[in-house]
């Protein structure tokens, strides 16, 4: 089947990171899609040096993207309210697909876009535009349908979030913080978006929309910003329990909605308060799931660009398939499952635990030593308690670099062979998950 | 338009939430999926004391429902390998649609079933099968399409973590949580499945093959259990800095995939390494998002049919909607949007954090609470700083119950005019995201 032709209009930071995944995984999408996805043209007024656009066609103007007879899906990622809104509008007058990230224009524009987008029967997917690779859009608007959502909470602005968790882990101030923020690009020039809660409320916005069923009504949206926080409050909420996080939060009550942007004290225990740095998290209760979360890195190059990228393989598996049968089973197509094998547990890598029980006499440490190196195992952390019964035996416990398993249990066979060691060894696997 | 017909198959806990979901949601997932979705017929050998099943025709024989020519979509929900399978292929041979919460029957029967439900051309979905509620299926499966995934770990057995939870924070032994979690029905009486990793495996298995684009392979899968974890070992990984968990984990490698449940030691500042209890959570790392965490509840009556919910709408989206149009963009059918207003602020409710600037002598606390009293203000915690600086001044710290915003604007206004207050009150909205 022939290629999707996609349109990239803008090769900023999310267009480059758009155009590098659809290159770098292109086999991959393939295999998922049910066909391939070929960027065919790019609207860009500069080339980015992140990447290499090679014999792409590109132009300076983006109308001719939204007007070129051979694009099937417009991607819009210049940002902005004014051109990005006649570009999509004339991307959908013209019968195309569009996908984009801007929040700010559809939390601000959406009604009147999705309104003509369904006049000519085409998709606007946007599940970008709000916490960047996490798909929360999709979790609220398909995987949660059966409940009555009553409340949802997010830290969906990196840069408040960032700035936030430094003035508590490190005692800074707000505005020392934001200075770092600008200088590492996290922040922008005029941080005003996102300090005082206006891109928080763009995407608080768009949640409660899909949350509640409601039209996107970004005017009524409540937001005070960070600038204002001392240190002094962040250290009394730290000695009360809580953390305080920039939150946007939408409630359901019997007299309206509530949608708001603020800072917020929250219990410390909470998964979402230990949410830090540039990472975002957004809460969803629904009155069936109860409370779900969803963490992700919510801005930068490629997280963005895979939500971007899972909109084109959403609209190209809608074009492609029959109804009936629109995402595969197994995700990838069932012609294009890889043979690739699974592995005996021996050849699987993994750091480890170990717990010795060492007669206490000295040299057994040097033993155990011996025998981990000569099979190439690296000690990480080592951790000696005394003897605390009357057997005499002193628990040695060990953790390991990374390693295949099967040197691990040749190791452990040499470890219990040892006259001064008693009884099996302990092994539990260690993963640092990061 | 015509509501689609469901029959629900066992009328045990997942059974009877999903009789339960779909009636008293009717009205919410009818504006999502813009049709009824209305319960035809249910097979099951006994009432469910909590489901009022009302004038629903109830038969004993599940293959009635399987040939029932009304019915467009089957619930498997009888669990096990033998019957379940012979239904859903049943079904199938009917052209029905399937929705399914059954692991063991994916996990060993999956790549069977999905070749017929092709051949026949209707959907099998099975969101509920992997961690209860939480929409982690769709999130790999549509979400992160853009990723070549790297790996995955998940806490995917409720059973498992409540035990080691316990054993954590209690001090408590293996078999002594274990007969608790018996008893309050967590654990079943033959508690193989969960505790030895059985159940954790079947869900690895799938997460892996829409992760990787891989068959099936249960057989392939490494379980090791947790029955044999000892107290020591969970105190000596706290003191290292770890938690142990019972973990998933499937990761790609050069010569192949790993695909392994064993516990795990976890750094302990890992959002993962933090889900305790009964809850769930599982992590995908993908090459251009980087690390995503989905978090909720992994089993009980409402979770589960939530999801169980879920696939339904999805199905009717699919049967239904132009394909050009599946989803609708803010999750509910654009004609059945809700005009129910979003609230002012001041009508918003919030507990507080207050932070007064009290002239160091007798009286202002008993007047600060009197202004709270009168305006009903309760008052959760309050903290009183020694005067730090040379102006006297005294920090006095409160956090109230949740209240309407406007009591609490009333209240500052009555606190800042107070001869022994000095300057503005500092107030932070507290939320408990519980």
């Amino acid at each position: 089947m022939k290629p999707v032709k996609v349109g990239i209009c803008g090769l900023g930071t999310v267009g480059g990171g758009t155009f590098n995944v659809l290159e770098r995984n292109a086999e991959e999408i393939a295999r998922r899609a049910g066909r391939g996805i070929e960027v065919a043209q790019i609207a860009a007024r500069r080339p980015n040096p992140k990447c290499d656009t090679g014999a792409t066609p590109i132009t300076a103007d983006i109308f001719d993207v939204a007007c070129n007879p051979e694009i099937d899906v417009v991607v819009e990622l210049i940002g902005g309210y004014t051109l990005a809104h006649e570009l999509v509008l004339k991307a959908i007058e013209n019968g195309k697909h569009v996908v984009t990230a801007n929040k700010a224009l559809i939390a601000v524009h959406g009604n009147e876009i999705f309104a003509k987008a369904r006049e000519k029967g085409v998709i606007v997917a946007f599940e970008a535009a709000v916490a960047g690779g996490i798909p929360v859009i999709k979790a609220i608007r398909e995987g949660l349908s059966a409940n009555r959502i009553n409340w949802l909470a997010g830290i969906i602005n990196g840069t408040g979030n960032f700035i936030l968790s430094e003035m508590r882990e490190k005692g800074r101030t707000f505005p020392d913080v934001l200075a770092e923020a600008q200088a590492l690009g996290y922040a922008e020039a005029d941080p005003t978006f996102d300090v005082e809660g206006i891109d928080a409320a763009h995407k608080l916005t768009i949640l409660a929309s899909i949350a509640f069923g409601i039209p996107l009504q970004f005017d009524k949206a409540y937001t005070e910003g960070i600038s204002k926080l001392t240190s002094a409050d962040v250290n009394y909420a730290d000695a009360l329990g809580y953390r305080i996080k920039h939150l946007g939060v939408a409630r359901r009550t019997e007299s309206g909605f509530e949608l708001r942007v603020h800072p917020t004290l929250i219990p410390s225990d909470r998964l979402i308060a230990n949410v830090n740095g540039v990472m975002n998290a957004v809460m969803v209760n629904g009155d069936a799931v109860g409370s779900t979360l969803y963490y992700g890195a919510g801005a930068g190059m490629e997280p963005t660009a895979s939500s971007v990228v899972a909109d084109l393989v959403d609209v190209v598996r809608a074009m492609t398939s029959d109804p009936e049968n629109r995402v595969p089973h197994l995700a990838f197509q069932p012609d294009a499952l890889s043979d690739h094998p699974i592995l005996p547990i021996e050849a699987c890598e993994s750091a480890y635990y170990l717990r010795i029980q060492a007669k206490d006499h000295p040299g057994v440490l040097a033993q155990v030593a011996t025998i981990l190196s000569e099979r190439g195992i690296n000690i990480e952390s080592i951790m000696q308690k005394e003897a605390e019964e009357q057997d005499g035996l002193v628990p040695m416990i060990l953790v390991t670099h990374r390693v295949i398993e099967q040197r691990i249990n040749d190791a452990i066979a040499a470890l219990e062979a040892l006259e001064g060691v008693s009884g099996p060894v302990v092994r539990i696997r260690v993963e640092q998950l990061n």
